[in-house]
Formats: structure tokens, C-alpha cells, sequence
């Protein structure tokens, strides 16, 4: 397969069809989130209110679903909008952020993942295994010394959807195949919510195909090749926060898309 | 009228006079709004408990109402502080985000009209269009095919509130004036909060003098003359967001504004 | 004392150990807090969900607390946290935002203060003087002429904690000693949130130490370092606030830290 091309394929129907995505995201990320996903030319809009969350998501592309900063109400909105959002069959992405940290948060996690009609989950190792029994978190970062495709294959076994087990390379579980995605850069460690991004990426990219798997690694690699760009010269993290706003931008306009993907 | 000398002057008395400008806002805005305001030489305050709102809002000399993330509750808490700023007589501007996309948004959007005496109601075409019954957006953009006049005079005439319709032309209907605002950058249509911003300038500006819409349009033009100089050099959105705080700060320092505002 | 070697010290131990950060923060400054947090070296947590805080503080190293946006349920998620912090014995931080200026404020602030073991209070001398019936504040912002070394010794007889009163130079009072913090740049008063991060600060160069006090004057004259550092050539307030985060990751890379304490 000519990944770069399909990547550059996939930007070009983002620009061009302007997805709307609905975001359920935490505090931290709001805004980030919302500037990627303008970013590489879809339309965020964040919701958050039971009252409106299924009328929202029912206009919507795709859903992204995260649980970095959860409520018990929250939870009750993304179940809502979840369901919308299923009925229509738009694809839903969920990130459970810091599952395995508390139990109310695997718990939640655990209750979208069987409540609703997840299409990606994605996550660090610590989350996803802590969804499968095997993780170790601090907070929100992993710890232990999972692996990250034993992790993502378990977590596909367990809860039938595409898994995307985020890290130095990112392994994509899908029905029909398995993706690895080799590029990024140590950077995006050094700034909150490049996660949540990673999976609000997914779910603009996921709006615009219907193989959950490929859509995902083209997402997540086209991402990490804007994150590439953005590291030129190793800035320090609020300067390189900021290029990597610019350089996803800079997708639009067309150019290589160095993607660096290779099935397993 | 002059107006980049008027411009000249409000900024002026911003600066000096530091008013007080309490925001009941999004989440995803909530950070640039208040380092927009600071860098205006105003205070910000975000404050949203209904037990402490109606205090907050009796101490400002503004009060600026954004829908964005909208919850049942925020929308009490939004009743309470502009009933203590109506008492006081001072300045409230709606922002009605997503009116149009949801029922919630429309419906709470206009109970606040309906209840509160709001000065200033500013939204894109597609959101105040729905207000009266005629916008289309998608999540919080606009897209039909709306004309912004022809949308802020009938806002004007159904809520009798000075209204701001934002776009390529600004367009300003207040009860003695209509003001045309000609700055401005496609750039701010790549950022988040983008148009929240321009609601808290237009609280800013309000702060400090008696015509709404004459200030809604000094508040408009000078906060785009910073967009135009931060777009300078056609930079990627991460570094256009960053300069253009900076050139709203710099205003505070003197010299010309070169707004361009004409009435129509 | 050599406190730039001490700070040199704690910033190394920062790195190496890598505390976890819970933080109960306003929506305002959350991202900026937790980029600060992992500029440091350090982790960041944001949680805020009564079921879930126990859990987060007892796998934390210290916990933040901060009431920029406080509501009900956030004044009871942190009482439930800081019990468990208090358990533990890990620090616990306070960040009045905006005491004085609602009895809301003030009285929750108060209320943190006498049922949880507080280990440091912080704030501006107008907050900090409210909870000791002296303090004037517009919003957010320090006002009245209240001597902010008078206002950190009363606070500390008061409520028995070190305090820090933060300003042109810092004030901290502690059990033992008062140190004076003479770093910073006026620049840190241009943007939002730079009296929480210092908060965050606080919280973080606590997790590494006994002494409050010290560690304290550490975190705060670290924190100004790198703002002083950002501030070279006068940068706008978003070029500053880019910087300033990039400043702080640079202090990980070892190098003198220019610290400037005194005992008074």
C-alpha cells in the first residue's frame, strides 16, 4: 500500500468535506483539541450538556469520547450522545484517559466500552491494559512494562474494536489487520494532552473512511509527522506546542505526507 | 467621526480605568479570553457558582455571557449575575455559541435575551440568524447563506439589544447607528474562540463608555487591527494565536490604530 | 545557605523522581498547569470527581488545590481529596484565588484551611489578607496597600501553615524562618494564571522535600528564574507565555539556577 498517498488522500477529503466532530474532552485539552481539529480543517464542537448531547452528536461525523477530567454527569452525556451517535452509525472514538489510576475511571471506561458501539479505542499501554486486567498507570502515564501489541491485541480480543495503543510506536489492532506506525517525536511527551489529540485525530480521520484500522493509522501518522516538523530544532515545549499547531495546518496545503506505517 | 482616534482613546481609558470585566464562559476559551483581557489592560474574572456569582457581577463593570459549553446550571448562574448587572446597570453581552445547532443552545440563548437586559448580543450569521429564525450552522460555524445585514437588523428589531454580526464585514445595529467594521484576517477564522474573544472585547470596550454600539464597533475594529498585525508574515494558526495576544497588548502602548469603520 | 545549589538540588530530584501532581485547578489555568507540571519533570493530574479524588490524592506525592472556579461540588471533591492527601502526609497546597472578593470564595477558602492539614497557603496580599480581614481584591487582583510581609506573618499565626505571599518579591513565613524571593518579571502580571502556576509550583517542589518553607522559596525563585529567562527582549505576553514553559523544561537540563533568597 502507498501510505503517503493515502494519507495525503485522506487530508485532502478532510479539507474538502469539513467533518463536524463532536468532542466530549476534558478541561485540560478543550481548547488544544478544538485547535487541531480546525487544524487540519474539520470543525470541532464541544458539548458537554444531557439535554443536547444527542442532538449534537446526531449532526456530527464522528464522536470523540474522553475521559481525562469525567464526572459522574459526564459519563451520563457520553452514554446519551454515544447512543445517538450509534443509531447513525458515525464512528465513536474513546479515550480513556488515566483508566487504571481509579476505579471510577476503568469503571467508566469499562461501561462506554460495553454500553456503546465503540469503533477505536485508543490509549498509552497503562490505560489499555489496565482495561484488560495487565496495566500499571501514575495519574495518566504508564508505567509498567506491558507490551504495548500484547496489550492492544488483548484489549481487541476482549472488547471487539479497533485498539490503537499509543507510544515511541504506535500499534493499531484492527479486524483485518494489525498497523504500525513509526514516526513522532519524544516531544509529544513534554506536552499535556498530546494524547487526547492523537485521539481527536482519530476521530476526524475516522469521518472521513470506513476502515476503522488504515483511518486510524493514517491519523495518528500524519499527526506525528506534523509533530516531526514541529520538532525541527528541539524547542522547548511551549514553543514546540505552538509549531505543532502551525505544521498540522500546514497539511492542508497540500505536499508529501512522510508517513511511516507497516502492517505486523 | 475619527473613529482611529476614538479607538485611540478607548483603549487609553481601558488601560487606565482597569475595569473589571466578569466572564461566564466556556471551557475551551476560558484561558485566551482572560489573557485577552489582560492584555487590554482590563481584569478578568471567570466566576460561574451560582452562590457567588450575583457578588462578582455587582463589583465588575462588566458582564460577558458565552454559551459555549453550556450546562442547565450555568445557565441559572448566568440569570443570577446578569440580574445583579442589570441592577447595577451595567453593560452584559450574550454570545448565543452553537444557537441553531441545538435546541438547548437556541432556547437558552433566548431565555437570556428574554430575561436579562442584555446590551450587546454578538454572533456569527448562522447563530443569531437562528435566533430569529432563519441561521443554519453546523456545531458553531455558520453556512447558509445568510446576509449578515439583513440577520442583525431583524435581531435588532426582535430583541431591541445593539447587535454584532462578525464575519469577512462586521456588521454593528445599535438603535440610533448601523457601523460597518472592515478589519480583520481570515487567520482568526483558523483558531478557536476566535469570536469569544471578540464578545470579551466588545465587554471591554463597553466597560468604558455609554454607546453600544459605537463601542461594540471600536472594540471590533481594534481588536482586528491586532489580528491583521499578528498575521503579518502569514503564520501557521500556533503562532498567529500567541502573536496576536501580543499585539492586543501591545495597543495598550500607544500610537495609531488604524481601525476602518464606516456607517451604513 | 547556597539556595541556588539547593535549587539545583530539588530541580534534579524533580526530574529523577518524577512526583505525581494532583491537582484540583480552575478551568482557566488547567493546560498551563499541567504543561508547567511536565515542564518540571514532574506528572500532572488533573481529577475532579468526588468518586474518584481519594483514590487519585493516595497515589500522589502532593496535592493542589485551587478555587479560580470553584463550585459546591469542587469545595467537597476537595475536602474528600485532601482528607486522603492529609492520611498520607503529603503536602497539601492552597490556592485562594479570589478571596475577598465573594464571601463564596472566602469562605471556602477558610473553610479548606480549617478542615484539611494545609501545608502551604499562597496568594497575592490581597487574597491573603482577605482570610485575615485585612485584604482588598478587584476580582482576581490585589488592590489595597496591606504590607505583604504584615499580611504573611498574620496568616500564619492564624492558621498555623506557611504562607507565601507572592508579589514584586515574594514573602514566605514558615514555622522555622521567612525567606524573601526576589526573582520574577513584570511580565508574569500580563498573563492569566501565573499566580496558579506558581501554586502548582509550590506543589510540586514540596513533593520532594521536608522543609515547607524552603522548599517553598525554592519552587517560587525557580519559577521566576525561568520567567526572568522568558522575558529577555521584552517578548508580548503570548510569546512570553510560549516561553516561559520552554524556560522551565530548560531548567531539567541542569546548569546554574540563579536564585535569589534571603532570610528576613
Amino acid at each position: 500500500m502507498d501510505y503517503p498517498a493515502q494519507a495525503r488522500a485522506a487530508l485532502d477529503q478532510i479539507a474538502a468535506s469539513k467533518p463536524l466532530v463532536h468532542q466530549i474532552t476534558n478541561i485540560v485539552v478543550a481548547n488544544d483539541s478544538a485547535n487541531l481539529t480546525l487544524g487540519f480543517g474539520a470543525l470541532p464542537v464541544m458539548a458537554y450538556a444531557p439535554q443536547e448531547v444527542a442532538e449534537m452528536a446526531a449532526i456530527a461525523q464522528a464522536l470523540v469520547l474522553n475521559i481525562g477530567t469525567l464526572s459522574e454527569e459526564e459519563v451520563e452525556a457520553m452514554l446519551i450522545a454515544g447512543s445517538a451517535a450509534g443509531e447513525r452509525g458515525i464512528p465513536i472514538i474513546l479515550d480513556p484517559v488515566g483508566a487504571g489510576a481509579t476505579s471510577f475511571r476503568t469503571e467508566s471506561a469499562l461501561r462506554l466500552l460495553n454500553e456503546l458501539p465503540i469503533t477505536v479505542l485508543r490509549g498509552n499501554r497503562g490505560e489499555i491494559g489496565a482495561l484488560v486486567g495487565s496495566g500499571e498507570v501514575r495519574g495518566v502515564e504508564a508505567t509498567g512494562s506491558e507490551d504495548p501489541r500484547a496489550v492492544a491485541e488483548a484489549a481487541h480480543q476482549a472488547f471487539g474494536v479497533t485498539v490503537a495503543v499509543t507510544g515511541a510506536t504506535d500499534v493499531i489492532v484492527g479486524k483485518d489487520a494489525t498497523y504500525l506506525v513509526h514516526n513522532g517525536t519524544p516531544l509529544l511527551g513534554m506536552i499535556t494532552g498530546s494524547g487526547c489529540m492523537a485521539t481527536a485525530t482519530i476521530g476526524i480521520f475516522n469521518a472521513v473512511g470506513s476502515d476503522p484500522a488504515l483511518q486510524t493509522a493514517l491519523g495518528l501518522a500524519s499527526y506525528e509527522v506534523a509533530a516531526e516538523r514541529a520538532a525541527v530544532g528541539d524547542p522547548g515545549p511551549g514553543t514546540f506546542r505552538a509549531h505543532l499547531l502551525d505544521e498540522v495546518a500546514a497539511l492542508q496545503q497540500g505536499g508529501e505526507v512522510p508517513v511511516r506505517i507497516t502492517t505486523g
